[in-house]
């Protein structure tokens, strides 16, 4: 039974390694599950039992980034990590997950494929992140909570309106820089 | 040519009539294809036609208020419609937005089921809406389309996720009035 599960780690682990290896030489498209079985050198089997469908590959993909993001937030170096003023954390975790949507974008978009319902997203562990930066900002607000999912649904929009449309070119400003702008003014609006 | 398109146009009418009138009296759930069609005396293709599937019944029972609620929002009375200060409209448009989504939201719910993506929503409209009164506020923001699109966010992300999820009971403040005064309170933090 172990060594069955150390077998399944493994395989995952290899399997990942390889759909990173295919995305960063041709992107996105080329990643099929018949690609990915042949390249990796598993049995499609095992590609299916991992993933399910395409859509799964490009899913776990995102978890897995998603996972060292979350890490950079609870235990990283200032201001996104411990250590800084929650104002100055609250604006670097704005800058840094908008940076973080656009540069796995392909990824999240290949990710939806085919699923039932828009994207849930990382929402949750966004909301709770800002919930627990405002708590520690003293404002004389009645409802943290409420200020918590505004101000997640103001960082996730215009961006899933990026991701989503793949949008027109930025102009001037690159898009990043403009939206991490636009969520630094927000903040210290509403922090004021 | 005349003649079937008035002939299309009062069915479509009588439709949606007929279908107000069974929501009113037991909600979303009795609204089916065929229950539409022999409630209406209509035949079964003509509902086919007009909806294509249940949800699309639901889609134009929303089509139809969100009509009469943007009539209301361009020449209804202040301070929703035109007249009242920009702020004050600003505040009063999400009040008014927020109590239509949730008396609402039955149907928006019905619309969205088995629908591929999530809800596309009435997001241009409103964005575009908060966009102009921005603009009259003479705020130092240097981007006016950016906020407009965070501030929907803030708007709209709340409700989702209460009409997405058939929240739990309010407690103490009803629900509409609890994301009211947050849409208040965050507006004129932004604007002071």
């Amino acid at each position: 039974m172990n060594g069955e599960r150390a077998d399944a780690a493994r395989n995952r682990a290899v399997l990942i390694a390889t759909a990173r290896e295919m995305l960063a030489e041709s992107g996105t498209e080329k990643i099929t599950m018949d690609a990915l079985a042949e390249r990796s050198g598993l049995g499609k089997g095992t590609v299916f039992r991992r993933f399910g469908t395409r859509a799964g590959i490009f899913q776990a993909l995102l978890d897995d980034v998603e996972i060292t993001f979350q890490e950079r937030v609870l235990a990283g170096p200032p201001p996104l990590g411990p250590g800084a003023e929650p104002l100055d954390r609250l604006i670097a975790f704005g800058r840094a997950r908008i940076a973080f949507m656009l540069e796995n974008r392909e990824i999240a978009r290949a990710a939806l494929d085919g699923r039932a319902r828009g994207p849930a997203g990382p929402t949750p562990m966004t909301s709770m992140h800002i919930r627990m930066l405002l708590s520690r900002l003293s404002l004389d607000v009645p409802d943290l909570d409420l200020l918590a999912m505004q101000l997640t649904g103001a960082l996730d929009a215009p961006l899933l309106l990026y991701t989503a449309q793949d949008a027109n070119a930025p102009r001037g400003v690159a898009m990043g820089e403009r939206l991490a702008l636009g969520w630094d003014e927000l903040v210290r609006r509403v922090c004021r």
